[in-house]
C-alpha cells in the first residue's frame, strides 16, 4: 500500500501552481508559518515540502526572507546565456566564474551510495583492496588501553607518532619533510579547504584546472571565491603558459591543482612543468595548493615529485589523505602548509576543533609495522591491469568517436562521448538500469563536458562489469543516434 | 646537552632586532628566500622561525607579500584605543567587533594537554566518567564486520542508525524530532560552523551573550563576521530586551546562545525567557543557533527544554553532540537547522566530506542497548557534588572579593576575581606550577573579562585538586595586593 506523505504531496500540489504559472519566478512562497495556517498542515510538513522543492530546484531559500521560486534552470547541455556572450569575445576560460556545483555532486554520489548499484560512477578505490582490519584492530585495540587523558591528545597538528610517520613515508619517496610541517584533518578535502581559506578570500579568483576534481570546486564555492578554469591536456596537466597569461590580465589569488594522476584526467605532470609551475608562483608569489592524494597509486617505476619538491619559498599548500590508498574508514588527511602552517593549524582548530586520536595512532601502528609498499604494489598493479581492461572494453563497446584518456596512475578513466550525447541523461538512463556514472558536468564550474563521463576500474574485471559497461555503450549508443 | 635548534637561534636573532628598533613596526622582514640565502639557513630555518616568531606575535604574514613586524600588542587587561574610544559613548557592548580570539585559546588548550597539570583550566569532562571503552567495543566489532561497501553509508546526512536514535532521545526528553531534520556532524564545533555559514554572510553581524563559549567566537572569526555581545545575566542567560533594543538600532544577521548550562556562566535559561527569544526572532524572522552540548549534564528533577521546543517556523538551528555526555573519542556531533536543514548538508559535504561510519554505528549501538540514562544519572550526581565542594574551597582559598557562580549543570565554575588581579598572570603563574585556570579573556570578542577564570570540576574530589586551588588562591592574593 503505496501511501503518498503529506509533505510530498504537499510539495506536489506547490510545483503544479509553479509549472501552472500560479508562482512566477522570483515570487516569494508563503511563509512557513503562513502556508501551515492556511493549508492546515504541521511546520515541518512545510519544511519538508519546501526542502523537497529546493532540493528539485523550484524553489530557493533566501538567507532572512523565505523562499522564492527559481528561474527555470538551462538545460543540460546548453551553455547558459552570461557564459555564451562571454565567449563571443574570448575563450570562455579566461572568464572566473561563481561556483555551484555541489548539489549536482551529492546527488550523484548519493545515487552510487545505493545498494546493488555497479559503482562505475564512484569516486572511491575498491575498498576490498585496502587493509582496513588490520588498522581497525590497532584502533580497536589503542581505544581499548587509551590512558584517561588521551582526549587531549588530538588538537592540532595531530598525534606525533602520526607526523613522524607521514614525515618519514615522504622521505622514502625523495622528500624531505619535518613532522612539525604537517597538520592533520578530517580527509584531504578539510586539508583543502584550510589551505584556500588560508591563502585567499571571499571574491578572489583561484585558478584550477580543467576538467578538475570537483572537491576543489567545492572549496571555492564554499568560501565564495571564483574559479578560473584553466586549458589543462590530458597528458601534460596545467597550461603553464596559459596560466602566466591570465595573470598578467587578473589578479589571481591562488592556483588549485592535481599533478599526479588528476581526477579526472589520469595525468602525471612532466617533472619539468611540475617546475615551472613552482616557479611562475614563486614570481608572483602565488600560493599553490597541491592535492596529492592520488601519488602513491602511480603504475611507473618510481614515486612521482610533488609540487613541494620544487618548492624553495613555502608557497605550495600540499594536501593528501590515506582514504585512497590505506583505508577511507577514519578519513585522515592532512596539510604541509609550507609558509601557511600557522594559519592552516588555527583554521583546523576552528573548523572542526580536533581529529580524532585513535585513528590517527592505528595508521601510524600499520606503518610503524610495515606492510604498506608491499599492499601499495599490489593495489598498483592490479589498478594498471584494470585500466587496459576498460580502456579495451569502452573502445569496444562504446560507439565510433569516442575517446579515452590513458591514466598513468590512480583508478579512473576520462571518457569522451561522441559530441552529441548528453552524458546527464546518459547517468540517468544508466542508474535506471542500476549502474551509475559520473557525467562531465561535475568537473567544472561552467557548464562543460556535457558529452563527457567518468568511469571507475579500481574493481576487479567481472561479468557483472562487463555487462554493465556493455549497457551503457548500448544507451550512448542511442543518445548519439 | 641543551642545544637550541638553529630556528630558534636564528628566530631570537630576529627578535633581538625587533626590540632594539632595527627592525621597526609595519616594517617587512625579508622574504623567505632572500634571508636563507643571506644568513645560509635553509628555507625550512627560516619558515619555522618565522612562524616562531609569528606565534610570538612579533611579526604577521600579510597573505601575498611576506612577514611584516607588528605593532606592538596592548597589554592584556588594557583596553585596545579604538574600543576605548567607542567606550565613550556607548556600553561597549552596542559595537559589533571583528573577533580575533583562537590563537590564545588554542594556546591555553595546548597546556593543559601536557601531562602532568592539574586540568582545573580544561573545557573537557574527566574522560573516566564516561563509557567510552564499551563504545570502543561497539566500533571494533562493527569494523571488523563491515561489508566491504560501508564506504559508502556515510555520505551526509549519517548512518540512519544513529539519526533515529538521536531523535528516539530528543522524544525521550519531550522533543518531537524527525531523523530527517537530523544532518551528522565533526562536534559540535562543525555543527555550529555551518549552521552559521548556511545563516549569515561576511561582514554580518552576530549577537551572542557575554560572556561567551569561544567556539560560538571562533566560528564568526573564522567566516568573517562580527559579534555583537549582548549583555547575559549569570541566572537567566541573554537579556532578550537588550537584544531587541539593540536589533532596533542595526541589522543582526542570527543570535548564537546555550541556553542550558551555559559554558562558562552555567546558568538554565528559564522557559519563559527562551520562549521570549525564540517569538523575537520569529518577530524579525532572525535565526538562532543553539549550542546544547550539556543539556544531558542537569542536576535538576527533568530535561532541560530547548530553544527547538518552542521553533514553530524552523528557524532554530540546534546543534549538540556526544562529547560531553557519552564520549569525546569520535568528535561525533549534529545539527537540527530547521528550515536550513538542506544548507546545512550541502555545507557539511563541502566541509568535510563525510563523518566516518563506524563510531556512528558504535554511538547508535550503544543508544539501542540500553545503559546511557544511567551512566547519565551518575555523572549528573558526581557533577553536582563537585560543584558544591569546588565552590566551598574556592571561596574558602580564595580572597575576599572573589565571586562563584552557581551552575545549574555542566561542570565548569566562573569565578569573579578581585577586580586588580590580571587572569592572564595568574594562568601565566599557575601554569609555572603545573595548574591550568581558562582565562576570561577567552570567553570575549572584545577585552573584557580580564579578572575572571573558569575552573573545570570534573573530576573527583581530591587531596590534588584541593592543593592546587589553594596554590592558586595564594596566586590570587599575591596578584590582588
Amino acid at each position: 500500500m503505496a501511501v503518498t506523505p503529506l509533505y510530498k504531496q504537499f510539495a506536489d500540489q506547490l510545483a503544479a501552481s509553479i509549472r501552472d504559472g500560479v508562482l512566477r519566478p522570483g515570487e516569494r512562497v508563503a511563509s512557513v508559518r503562513i502556508a501551515s495556517q492556511q493549508h492546515k498542515v504541521s511546520v515541518t510538513t512545510v519544511v519538508r515540502a519546501y526542502e523537497l522543492l529546493e532540493s528539485r530546484g523550484l524553489i530557493e531559500s533566501h538567507p532572512q526572507s523565505g523562499y522564492f521560486v527559481r528561474e527555470p534552470a538551462q538545460p543540460a547541455d546548453k551553455p547558459a546565456p552570461a557564459r555564451r556572450s562571454a565567449r563571443q569575445d574570448n575563450p570562455a576560460w579566461q572568464q572566473s566564474t561563481e561556483v555551484d556545483v555541489s548539489r549536482l555532486v551529492l546527488a550523484t554520489l548519493k545515487t552510487i551510495q545505493q545498494d546493488g548499484t555497479v559503482p562505475l560512477g564512484s569516486p572511491y578505490p575498491n575498498p576490498a583492496l585496502f587493509p582496513s582490519q588490520r588498522v581497525a584492530q590497532y584502533a580497536g585495540k589503542i581505544t581499548r588501553n587509551a590512558s584517561q587523558s588521551s582526549v587531549f591528545d588530538d588538537l592540532p597538528p595531530g598525534h606525533p607518532d602520526l607526523l613522524r610517520q607521514i614525515a618519514r613515508r615522504y622521505l622514502e619517496n625523495g622528500l624531505k619533510v619535518d613532522p612539525e610541517e604537517i597538520v592533520v584533518t578530517v580527509g584531504a578535502t578539510e586539508a583543502i579547504n584550510l589551505c584556500l581559506q588560508a591563502v585567499a578570500r571571499p571574491g578572489d579568483t583561484i585558478a584550477v584546472e580543467t576538467p578538475t576534481f570537483y572537491a576543489m570546486l567545492h572549496a571555492i564555492e564554499r568560501l565564495g571565491m571564483r574559479a578560473l578554469e584553466i586549458p589543462t591536456d590530458p597528458q601534460r596537466g596545467i597550461d603553464v603558459g596559459a596560466l602566466e597569461a591570465l595573470m598578467e590580465t587578473q589578479p589571481v589569488a591562488a592556483c588549485m591543482v592535481m599533478p599526479n594522476f588528476q581526477n579526472p584526467l589520469g595525468f602525471q605532470m612532466p617533472d619539468a612543468e611540475k617546475e615551472r609551475l613552482v616557479r611562475l608562483a614563486e614570481r608572483h608569489q602565488m600560493p599553490l595548493i597541491e592535492n596529492g592524494v592520488y601519488s602513491e597509486l602511480y603504475y611507473g617505476n618510481a614515486h612521482p615529485s610533488s609540487l613541494k619538491n620544487y618548492d624553495r619559498e613555502g608557497l605550495v599548500l600540499h594536501c593528501s589523505s590515506f582514504s585512497k590508498s590505506l583505508t577511507s574508514a577514519y578519513r585522515i588527511g592532512w596539510a604541509m602548509p609550507g609558509r601557511y602552517r600557522a594559519q592552516v593549524e588555527k583554521l583546523k582548530f576552528l573548523n572542526t576543533l580536533a581529529t580524532p586520536t585513535a585513528p590517527q595512532r592505528a595508521i601510524a601502528e600499520y606503518l610503524t609495522q610495515g606492510g604498506y609498499e608491499r599492499h601499495l604494489r599490489r593495489v598498483r598493479r592490479a589498478f594498471a591491469q584494470q585500466r587496459d581492461l576498460m580502456r579495451h572494453f569502452v573502445l569496444r563497446f562504446f560507439p565510433q568517436g569516442t575517446q579515452v584518456s590513458e591514466p598513468e596512475g590512480g583508478y579512473v578513466l576520462w571518457v569522451e562521448l561522441p559530441s552529441g550525447v548528453d552524458a546527464m541523461e546518459l547517468y540517468r538512463r544508466s542508474l535506471a538500469l542500476g549502474i551509475t556514472v559520473a557525467p562531465g558536468r561535475i568537473f567544472a564550474a561552467t557548464n562543460r563536458y556535457s558529452h563527457f563521463i567518468r568511469l571507475n576500474y579500481s574493481y576487479p574485471w567481472s561479468r557483472e562489469i562487463e555487462q554493465a559497461l556493455k549497457l551503457v555503450g548500448k544507451l550512448v549508443q542511442e543518445l548519439a543516434d
